[in-house]
């Protein structure tokens, strides 16, 4: 039994080395690298991914797995050796269940209709990438039935981002979600907007990206276990618990761009860095959804890093750091310029509040592509009517409308954008049972003191890695299952104040 | 036979994609890298290393070498595939003939020397690291005897860093050198010291980093297919011919410092970047030895940017970027300060004319370890005995001593320091070589013009990789085998008019 466990380190040890290896490649890719290098980078990441991924689908390990099962269960279902197990299976599955010759007929598709997107989003041209999404909306259904049977066709392919969520269980709090969000954005918008043009002002790039860095190492980012680049794209990756890195990009004439970004990708970064040491090298050292990943980012971005409680702490050092540009700006002046929300056709630069409509129209888009009930060519028609309902925008062409997000042109449709609100909903679940553990927290926020908010999200969320499910994880740390009232209660308040509206 | 050939290439090139990723690990722990993330990197590098060792070492690659061989030396010995069948061979020889049982214990051995050394050499204490010093002259001569017969016990180890080259004909060369260097540095030493006070004042980091690198773009280092970082000692890496890398570290009190490793490093990432192309993924696509490569970093680090043409035409725009500190210092001052010799005990400290002494010293205590003519116990006083003969100082500790260098704690013993001053002797001898050629070469340097010296090298000595050995690049490109004569007339002529020497 003990060699048997020691083989399973060893293999995945290899497996996750090989990952890691990838992940820094991929990173070096989008910081550091010459031009030059790409051509044989892409060979290099193919080779570590392969590889990566025969350790993954060696039978080998899937006897090794059966082996091993009795002796884990009896451990326990919450055994260290049960959870690693079961993830494991459950990668193994994933990773054998999809025949290599799919998965590699679908990454040529990708590619290609990839590069035919980033020429036909400038050109305004749906019509030059139309029958290659049908092919992926195809291809995404045939992925699917690898995993039959699934009460909704969505579910293999949420499960890929969200494990264990499933269509039926998110429509149902997309529905509600929308709901209130409609009339609340109705409500924002009629009312006097907010002015931002403090934050477009000229800011220099050193001291944006000092103040940025220096609060997210006051949330919790441990720069000894990790750094901060620049890029094009903002993301966070992993090499090991040790190394756990973000990017920004500084826009110099928005100070909102770097700051923000900074803080969203230190507040996944934080969730990374308190995983459990002792998972390290196995499947368990990562997140255990997209969706509460999203929630840690979204939490220290938007609850806290929006929130007034912590400007009022922190907004004379930013006026410190720029004194011409915000000296004579009053802090609520900033706060509502933070916080501004309005109607736009395009999610990335969308607010708080009506962020979630952007996304749930796409999800639901994917539902009814994947059932059959929405053909592609309907797709740009079928985007503006929503949009117009419920964004109150009419898009004025389709790269605002349904050719913005690289997401359905690189990658499967379905499961690829739910991710984004459920971490809010998280985001605001975990905050609300994080204050009701220990309503000092606010005050602390404004004296910059985050380590009981810290602490409390290491030990309810982080350290549990992917030993719990996203569910589990919910449900133990704020007492009730995933639930929208959280997020509309946070938003009501929030928006209600800062736009006077009357409950 | 194609299709053999195509295997080749596929297994070559995984080979080549693990070792550049390996590589890339290797850089980032170097450049970025959070302390947080050294343990995993161990392991990460590990496993990268030891699969590339599998595929060098795969059975099945021997067996089809033996396949291709006949076709390839049918299609004529100087063919691509009968070269890179020969230099594939040669590297799996060598990845075989050691077991890997010796492999895991000398990976052990040099582990535990390099800590003891790190802590031996401050602490100036040669008593802790003798025994397992001794240890490791015994594992490298167990190493030179999986390669047996051999004419010299040094020769399987001078071999991984000079292939082709043997102990006796080195010591031929190290012999004549010695017999001219000697007289040569009293001669010097009894002459009026240069005065280096100029180099020694306080110089901003980004002005240094500027100037260096600008001038190695002029020399013909292409950041669109490479970059520079910072680092504590300075290196070049490669991940592909297309992204060659080179480090630097800038002390702000010592202008020489970034400057002249800079000029060093891209020396020798112009070697990578120029080889011939059609080699990637190939071991054909590579330096050939180490001394080739040292002879290009010396060259562009000395023979050119040390060279008096080369300041009287870019001296102004060193005044220019640093006017308060050379503004009032004349060029044939600031010449003899960045050409300064002294007796030094120290390798890294050294000038171009002590240098060879040096490392001459080392060689011939490796081969006296070697043969069993020194016992490591009576290292350091033959060392000081020597320091006082050849170099004419007296160092004052084994840290200044038989401490001093990191190789032999960190490898075998022997092998290690010749190509230093085999890549002096070349430098010369190719710059001799390149101006007999294109006589202008001289003048174009003073005015900033260096294609017509990078491309002879490029012809002549980067394009052929691993294709050639040194020997062959060597007599082909300067008419004649490596002589000890261009480089001692080289110090001659120019430490003769810098000094006053009489013939």
């Amino acid at each position: 039994m003990d060699a048997d466990f020691n083989e399973l380190a060893v293999r995945l040890g290899e497996h996750n080395d090989l990952q890691s290896a990838a992940a820094l490649l991929r990173w070096d890719q989008t910081t550091y690298m010459p031009e030059g290098g790409s051509v044989a980078r892409g060979r290099q990441l193919a080779t570590l991914d392969r590889l990566a991924h025969e350790r993954l689908t060696d039978p080998a390990l899937a006897r090794l797995l059966d082996r091993i099962t009795p002796a884990a269960e009896r451990a326990g279902k919450d055994s260290f050796a049960a959870r690693l197990v079961r993830v494991v299976r459950h990668d193994v599955e994933r990773a054998t269940k999809v025949p290599a010759t799919f998965v590699a007929a679908f990454a040529n598709h990708r590619t290609e209709l990839y590069e035919r997107w980033t020429r036909a989003r400038p050109a305004n041209d749906f019509a030059a990438v139309a029958s290659l999404l049908a092919k992926t909306v195809e291809m995404s259904r045939a992925y699917a039935e690898f995993f039959a049977p699934f009460d909704h066709v969505a579910d293999p392919l949420i499960d890929l981002a969200d494990p264990g969520m499933r269509a039926a269980s998110i429509r149902a709090l997309f529905a509600e979600l929308r709901a209130t969000l409609v009339p609340l954005v109705d409500a924002i918008t009629r009312a006097t907007p907010a002015d931002d043009r403090c934050l477009r002002q000229v800011f220099a790039e050193p001291e944006q990206l000092a103040f940025g860095i220096a609060v997210a190492t006051k949330f919790g980012f441990d720069l000894t276990r990790g750094r901060q680049d620049k890029t094009v794209h903002p993301f966070m990756t992993k090499f090991s618990l040790g190394d756990v890195r973000i990017t920004t990009r500084v826009r110099p004439n928005l100070l909102s761009e770097a700051l923000f970004s900074t803080l969203h990708e230190a507040g996944h970064a934080i969730y990374e860095q308190n995983i459990d040491a002792a998972f390290e090298g196995t499947p368990l050292a990562d997140a255990t959804s997209l969706g509460v990943h999203e929630s840690q980012s979204r939490l220290w971005e938007n609850l806290v890093g929006r929130s007034l409680p912590f400007w009022r702490g922190h907004y004379p050092q930013l006026q410190a750091a720029f004194p011409a540009q915000l000296g004579g700006v009053p802090l609520d002046v900033f706060y509502r310029a933070i916080n501004r929300v309005e109607r736009s056709p395009i999610r990335t630069a969308a607010d708080e509040v009506t962020y979630g409509l952007h996304v749930i129209m796409r999800f639901d888009f994917e539902c009814e592509l994947l059932e059959g009930k929405l053909a592609v060519a309907d797709l740009p028609d079928a985007w503006r009517e929503r949009a117009r309902t419920d964004l109150g925008v009419d898009p004025p062409t389709d790269a605002n409308g349904c050719l913005q997000d690289v997401h359905w042109y690189d990658g499967y449709v379905g499961g690829a954008f739910q991710s984004y609100v459920l971490g809010n909903l998280m985001s605001a679940q975990f905050f609300d049972a994080a204050v009701r553990s220990h309503p000092e927290i606010p005050q602390q926020i404004e004296a910059g003191q985050f380590a009981t908010l810290r602490s409390w999200l290491a030990s309810n969320v982080h350290v549990h890695g992917r030993a719990r499910s996203a569910d589990e994880i919910v449900t133990s740390a704020t007492g009730r299952p995933l639930s929208t009232a959280p997020f509309l209660d946070y938003l009501r308040t929030k928006y209600g104040a800062l736009y006077g509206l009357t409950a």
